[in-house]
């Protein structure tokens, strides 16, 4: 039997969703808890491979294993054993054609920008920057140059072409929300580059701080190669919103 | 120049709001703060000692010290060095008689219940009980009994009467909320005995799960002493929320 689940995780304190020799992955703590559950050894599948410190709402993941009682007992089993910083929030029984990675077709990542010192209840969960006003205008014309079907090369890591042979991505939307000393930018696509993400994130900053303009933006996506003017944004502001299947 | 200042904290990492020996509380921190910048001792007189685990949105503390620059860049100076779960919202001049303790005339408490398991973001400022469901109407039944002035003894913690002489505390108000998976009790009054807003909580979640009556929370307040049909909510959820000056 084939179960798809969704969970959430504060990400500060793990190294990634992947398995670590350390232990520290979220894929070891829920793998751990579920092999303790169905006493013998269960492999997860998940969809995005998060990096350290970065957060989810809603990231997905599939495993096969037989459970003969309610959704709900599963549930209270995993909760009882698993560490407090992840949730699951939904199991449900699915075909054993879907598979959390290669079924997806496109995610939200959100990106969360605080102006001066973070209140503490969400300081976990931002970027914390040093600016008390960004430039909003251009960082919403910069995000447009963005949006559409293009070689992300510049806003990749540089490593990417290891990674991932295909540079070319489609981002869907970019929407930048302003409330009070919060910036949240959402970015919704069907695949992105490793730091893809904290990259956009990084530099529409840039562009808030009048550092970059819009169109140097989309100069920057042209060149196809990364330069020192892309910051990567710090892990703490990311959070896997959602993933959209078929 | 004496100057008054809100503040809020995630409580988790100290040990409650004043001074400890082990240089844990809220206190030594911003007193630490405030010593560095200054560069001569400062102390600092809190309104409300909250207790260890315990965070606040609005705490209020008062100092003397001359400042003669903008109270922008003592806030900055002050951030610059403190820890990222304290953070200062407001500095203000006050007159000298002011004293964030004494001019206090009324003070409100959220005690937050989570029902099941609660989201990673969220943990840390709710207390997360096993029940799904809890009767919300007999805890809000329960809730107008405790209303009023009266003789809070028996909702107080054991050793109240050393540290407060008078047991005889007004409740203006108690607000309860329930969205979704979470309940949240809104406190508001002129004076706290020690313990007493976990003492209330706890209480009523007793009542929610049907272990008592709202009659017999009457009886309970009236029998002006301490029982174990008390339970003590954990400090993960109280927060300080707001304290009213004349």
């Amino acid at each position: 039997m084939r179960l798809k689940c969704i969970c959430s995780y504060k990400g500060t304190q793990f190294e990634g969703w992947q398995n670590q020799p350390s232990g520290l992955g979220v894929q070891n703590h829920i793998e751990s808890a579920l092999t303790s559950i169905f006493d013998t050894p269960i492999r997860i599948h998940g969809c995005s491979r998060t990096d350290s410190g970065v957060h989810a709402k809603g990231q997905c993941f599939h495993f096969d294993a037989d459970w003969t009682h309610t959704q709900g007992k599963l549930l209270r089993a995993i909760h009882s054993i698993l560490d407090k910083d992840i949730r699951i929030e939904r199991i449900q029984k699915v075909s054993g054609r879907f598979h959390a990675r290669f079924s997806a077709v496109k995610k939200t990542y959100k990106y969360s920008i605080c102006l001066g010192r973070a209140h503490p209840f969400e300081q976990a969960f931002v970027w914390a920057c040093r600016d008390t006003l960004l430039d909003f205008g251009s960082m919403i014309a910069a995000s447009k140059h963005l949006v559409g079907t293009h070689d992300f090369t510049s806003f990749g890591a540089s490593h990417t072409r290891d990674n991932d042979p295909n540079p070319v991505k489609t981002i869907e939307a970019i929407e930048l929300k302003k409330k009070g000393s919060k910036i949240t930018i959402l970015i919704t696509g069907s695949g992105f580059l490793y730091k893809m993400v904290r990259s956009i994130s990084g530099t529409l900053y840039a562009v808030g701080r009048n550092r970059l303009s819009p169109e140097a933006t989309l100069k920057l996506l042209k060149s196809k190669s990364r330069t020192n003017e892309i910051v990567t944004a710090p892990a703490s502001g990311l959070s896997l919103e959602k993933i959209f299947y078929a």
